[in-house]
């Protein structure tokens, strides 16, 4: 079995891809690495990988764009969900120093750096702040610098050889969630589609019809039969400002009678409706 | 007067500050620039500006989350939201240099490389991809070195002496909406709420119950009295995953009577509502 995730090893990715392994008992795995969630679909696409593991949202930060947008692209009608999985998020201050005061900047992953906004403010003062394109590359580059700290997983530490300065430097505690993807066919033939555990969630991506109250409409098919929505978020369409699509998850699976039958009333009553997934929910 | 917008000077709020002032006729005015949003607000209760001007949302790539959260944010009771200003977003390939052949950095703010992705990938192939904190700074790098470029706007070009190899280079066209903020005693002590025009919009921030349904409940008080949502979207409220806050822009003012209703019975029904401003509508 072969699973694509964002790369280098050392990232929260691999934390999520071992978390999801544990779950199914799967030991013959190999691990894929690409640079852009975009490119983690494109190798599902291409068959080169069985399941692609990706984040979709933090507790802090809010939904991860590129993974909406991939999961909304053209040409994306093969890519189903088929899991998700939670990861308590653990950012460290890695350095090759153990003085603090050796530090001249500060390097991670724009939503690691926001996440430890007050940290950087108050513990490291008049450090240089720079964004790079993962938690793990910013701690590759601090393992060539004595002047450079990163902001990184523990994992990561231990990948470059650096020292944990400190652990649990973010602001708040997080949770990110990733979201587990195949294609309909995956590359070894699996057949991926999970069916109802009795604790599922069910995925869609919606675009109304233009007019007031479209929303509340389409609310009201789930309302009514008291299914609950875990999320529900606006996306731009990309054709005009205040122009949305809407993803949203609701509890349960669609092989469910209520929820069939919800999905089925909102279709008729939007402009387009994709299901994106029914998966197990996360523990 | 005094307004406050993120630095350093040409970046595209310079630009929306701009069209802002022109809808004034205002001449006589200061700018101020500031590092982060985070740091235009913290100007308003100090006192230093009479207005600060931040983006909230750009028609590809989302709202901006640091802007929501000053808006939810703890002791910004003062801050409201007393207009807003849709600018054009056309971004630019800029270098000292005429030849693409000789860039072997392009760098600039994530968002503006989010939305020129394809443009980088055809276009600047193997080229070193760099995110820096705004698209003024990238400017600004391009001019020490020949081998770097920069996506910026056309006002940057000038600024920082740069060479336009290419115009509009984003990937769709997009407009980023701005806000113009004030506190509630501004810095020159000029009353600020404005009055209703006819044509305005009223921006709230909610924090629904916890029961299936809620949300749904909120949106039938806008919907059975006609009143159009312009924006609804979810911002994590940073105490556990899938815990959301809602911040709603509605047709109207909190001064008509249909709204003032809605507005009085939704208080009614959620844990919480904060009127975060009511002002004209950008044309």
């Amino acid at each position: 079995m072969k699973i694509g995730i964002l790369g280098p090893a050392g990232t929260f990715s691999e934390d999520a891809a071992g978390l999801w392994l544990k779950g199914r008992n799967e030991n013959l795995v190999e691990m894929k690495y690409y640079e852009t969630i975009f490119d983690v679909s494109e190798s599902l696409l291409r068959k080169e990988v069985d399941y692609g593991i990706v984040p979709i949202e933090n507790s802090l930060e809010g939904s991860v764009g590129e993974t909406l947008d991939v999961l909304s692209g053209e040409n994306r009608e093969e890519i189903q969900i088929v899991g998700e999985v939670l990861v308590p998020i653990n950012i460290c201050l890695l350095a090759q120093t153990f003085k603090k005061s050796l530090i001249k900047m500060v390097v991670s992953h724009p939503h690691a750096l926001a996440q430890c906004k007050p940290f950087i403010r108050e513990r490291l003062r008049g450090v240089e702040v720079k964004s790079v394109d993962s938690t793990a590359s910013a701690a590759k580059i601090a393992s060539q610098s004595e002047e450079i700290a990163a902001l990184a997983s523990k994992a990561a530490a231990q990948k470059y050889g650096l020292n944990i300065l400190e652990e649990n430097v973010q602001d708040y505690d997080s949770v990110t969630r990733f979201i587990v993807l195949s294609s309909a066919a995956a590359a070894s033939g699996i057949k991926t589609a999970p069916t109802p555990t009795g604790r599922d969630k069910t995925s869609v991506l919606i675009y109304l019809k233009d007019y007031p109250g479209a929303l509340y409409d389409v609310l009201g098919e789930f309302a009514h039969r008291g299914i609950n929505l875990t999320k529900i978020e606006s996306r731009p369409s990309k054709r005009a400002l205040g122009d949305y699509m809407f993803h949203i998850d609701c509890e349960g699976h669609i092989e469910e009678e209520k929820v069939k039958r919800a999905l089925e009333a909102i279709a008729r009553k939007v402009a387009m409706l994709k299901i994106l997934g029914a998966y197990p929910m996360a523990k």
